[in-house]
């Protein structure tokens, strides 16, 4: 039951690492929608492996296969099932952490809560599994063409990009394989990227998610209010560690006096320290928030740790893996805000009787 | 359908600021729990207002009535329906704003969401609805007694505890108005509040919640990882911009041979970046948690503003209000910490068959 | 998780027999409907105890207080808490059934699977929890202003109204204290009851429900067909043992060349074997439906039981009981089916996207 | 959010008549189980097509794949997704009906509620959609291998089995291509099918299905007793039209003093009219009851129908079609039946904190 996510637009995620696919149903799609199916496998192909020698070369072709819910390029208002095979997976990579527990990884607490444990490549807990995430959000896109979503990161370990959104070009984002918006940044980020693979080591970093031309009124108070449901949606991605929306966590050392967004006549705000949002409620201006992103746990160095029969051992990472995940993780930030937002818009419909 | 939390405890909420009560139904209480009823009492005096000279002079007694779910002290299984009444609300405070939108408050996108609008002291969007949750907490707690959760402020304005929580006495916290576990910064605390009251102004802080004694196991992958259930559940609180677990933002900035919790033979972590959960998963080490608040929209400061007809108009808050409300969003904080955790409790006893 | 019914408009019930209150909170109403009151608590009235020599002489008066939702009698799209005291309740009437289970109750079953017994009045399994039903149902209704609920009383015990519902007249039902709309058929079932209250005794019978002027697609297949969630709801009804629509368990005899319903050019169909319902969406056609209800288990004869020792005994109701509850339950089922259709009403808003 | 059934035990259902695949994705399933595939396999046959004369000619082989929440052979406790390729499908059987509305079939219906229309072979509304629901029952019934399932025809047509389930022998069942308990009835069934099926005809039936070894304790009141959610799930069975359970529609003409169950010492009853539920709970005695199905839409006769122009026209039935339904749905009731009784079993886990 915590394999779904959404209320009206809901998916229902299935699939490990290295199992024969990953894929999910999603429930709740309007009926009468053509589908861009370029725009669905663009947003896959923005988060697949393998894409630039900073990522890892597990090379999935990571097409996506619709079985049901499209008639004719439509979509007919009955749940999509769809399905990614898994079609490079080396098992045998894993077989030395069997009966291991990696370090920050999710093998013990796998182990203990279900007592078994599908080891390879982390199994159910892989970031593998954020594909389906991506295909739902790129669906969730289409119900809403006039809402914009547009992540990028904006820090990779101590390096921080020194603008604010409004600063930056989001054309450039796709410029650079690291996702950064601002091009002398992106080098800067490269450098760190690379210099981390070199030490065997990963580094973690930030994104930046910003929503814009919201309709007022989308979030459903007291308990799915609009930043709630975000932080939701982004706590469940692997390596998240925080979630700050509008001011965040400056705003808490400000006045109210300084802090407060004055209105213009229109009902637009002069400051956006609201972050779009107020009373758990859009306000029709930009929403926009951070998440922190932890290194990746595994590296390529030797650490000390544990079997399963409390064994001190030595491990050393093997297998294909990112020195930094964060660029990799921008469409996945943006297929889920689509999700949270696609679902709102729909439950907004129910709010009134007209 | 957006007014209940929890998946097998359940508060679902209802009530408005000015309204006859407040109140809700806790589904899936276990039965046979004999209550400490003055532990709830308890809780709710920690949030009411006018405690102290530093918080609103509103002056609500908060005393809970159960109508039902309980028998001989007991509970039975069944819903657990409870109100408080509202003894001391002041509607005729708030006619001056019947027909303007306050900066930074959830006037304007309520009317807009809703097309109508409770003006009375903000309506269903007052922290005052928040006296529910900390009920909920409370019998929540009481399901899970060897649970502990301990929330501080460690920050008002820019002034911030510069300490972990391993090294602050949690005695301390329940010794001063502003619910600091560290003396000395208490005063700083309290001299900012007060200088900001001076003003007419309001000021933002933090709090940092600690959870320990957690079994190994709960929490449930992958939409429902620990980590997201508490910020959900923590971003529904009014004022909350950030939460942040573990190593949180800084995390972000560090390699992942720093960053990586190594350990011990027994399971447990010699550091804990991981702040208890790995995966999605607790694994037994302390959860710890800070969420930035800001600072309260009303101030006691004439500010630009418009009506609904988007007139330009001027503004000065009037009513009782708290120049900081982050002491009193503490129990808040211990409440939604113990819902969640309650409830993953019962949800990891369906996870096995045995 | 298991007292709240509706996906959208969704009632969460809470209260027994003789607790201080039953009530509830209905989540999902939609905004700035003018509420019609007497609407309300003339259902409860219908509902009600003592309304004729026929029925239990508890005489409550059951008016409903709502706590939150309305301001300046209209709804304002948050949640609506509402409660009716229990005013009448004599809960020494039930200290002899204190240690005893009592023959196709519900006290053996509590208590074997909660622990604990609130054994006053049935506690939760008692019918008085239905009227927080007809309050949930009474707003629902006025969502959906157009469509009409019509639910009569159609057999006492094996006494059957030879008719059906196209044949009556809707407005007899209210003229006799049965609710039955033939006033011929009526009589017969006055002297059965009284017969059977003579003997002490109980008696089971059927109800018909009629939805008319339905709009065409509402319904959600697959697992929320518009038949389930009917039967569903009305399953939940203490002492109803069956449920058919359409031509039922008659139609399970018929070949198809017979059952099928033909179309008109309109859409509209020459026979309704359907009942209104075609793949789990409704037609536009009639919507009905037929349920079977038990006798009341509390006679006023000796019968056989045990305590909770496990020793035979002997019991003899006690207490304020009806020989046939089926009129009374008539509200019932009028206020479950525009709950129903209400949610359907809502979620159908949101299928398409235009 | 319609496609899924169940709370903790779940199954999320997808796919069409003609697609490429049906499937699903079950969520909840406990860990560590070892799946008997076989047994699978067995219940999907006995619901696949073309397995005697008297069924559709369709041939699929219905080979369930699973892709996930299996290792070694055990269940991770991680969501099992499956798909059963539809191998057999002959979409250009259906071209006919491409702008027509069959009689009593959901065409009208789907058209109307979604604007679009998958015209193949019934689309989602087609029976071949619950194999998925038989996949999922019979994982369902390895959770819980102490409980009994039993589903036979009772009735074809107006000729019934003259028998109650305690004076039949179950190993019949599976004796006869009717699925009948008794070989004489079975024959008469034979007969009744084959003489439909001359005439191009179709015929409905009944199936009762019983429920043995049952824990005492199962089932959530107030909204999800057990039989409530036996007919939520039952009704959702295409063609199905009637539930009842115990006593029935028999019981509504008894009075109380003959229906009551009277207890034994050890809380057995001496009767069962109760039907092994009392206030929703199950008391520990058998679980029984009974559906209606009505005939099969499709007849190979000639009808008057209308197209979606609204021009009245006539239709004949073709493709494979069965006569008679009802003995392939009998694997159906069993899978649904499972589900329930699974999700009461790991729901009552969270009754009781100890």
């Amino acid at each position: 039951m915590s394999n779904s996510f959404g209320r009206i637009f809901k998916l229902t995620s299935f699939g490990e690492s290295h199992g024969k696919a990953i894929g999910g149903v999603i429930d709740g799609m309007p009926a009468n929608i053509s589908l861009d199916f370029d725009a669905i496998q663009n947003a896959l192909d923005k988060r697949r492996p393998g894409q630039s020698k900073l990522t890892t070369q597990r090379n999935e072709a990571d097409i996506v296969q619709f079985l049901s819910g499209i008639f004719e390029g439509k979509t007919t208002g009955t749940p999509i099932g769809f399905l990614i095979e898994n079609t490079n997976e080396r098992s045998s990579d894993y077989t030395h952490i069997k009966n291991t527990y990696r370090p920050s990884h999710a093998d013990f607490t796998y182990d203990k809560k279900y007592g078994i444990r599908d080891y390879r490549g982390g199994g159910r807990a892989s970031a593998r599994t954020t594909a389906s995430i991506v295909v739902a959000g790129a669906l969730a896109q289409q119900i809403i063409p006039n809402i914009n979503f547009t992540a990028y990161v904006n820090a990779v370990g101590d390096i921080k990009l020194d603008k604010d959104y409004q600063q930056v070009d989001f054309n450039q984002i796709d410029q650079n394989p690291v996702r950064c918006p601002d091009a002398e940044t992106a080098k800067l980020f490269i450098n760190k990227i690379e210099e981390t693979q070199k030490k065997g080591d990963s580094i973690g970093g930030q994104i930046t998610c910003v929503i814009q031309n919201v309709p007022i009124g989308l979030g459903e108070p007291v308990f799915d209010k609009l930043q709630a449901r975000l932080a939701y949606a982004m706590l469940n991605i692997p390596a998240v560690k925080g979630f700050e929306y509008g001011s965040g966590f400056k705003g808490s050392a400000m006045s109210g006096s300084k802090h407060n967004d004055i209105f213009n006549a229109n009902g637009s705000t002069q400051s956006n320290n609201s972050g779009g949002v107020q009373g758990g409620i859009s306000n029709g201006m930009d929403i926009y928030f951070t998440l922190a992103f932890k290194p990746t746990a595994t590296i390529l160095q030797k650490q000390q740790s544990i079997d399963n029969q409390g064994n001190i051992i030595k491990l050393e990472g093997k297998g294909r893996h990112d020195a930094c995940v964060v660029p990799r993780a921008v469409p996945i930030v943006e297929a889920l805000a689509a999700m949270v937002m696609a679902d709102f818009v729909l439950l907004q419909k129910t709010n009134k009787i007209l």
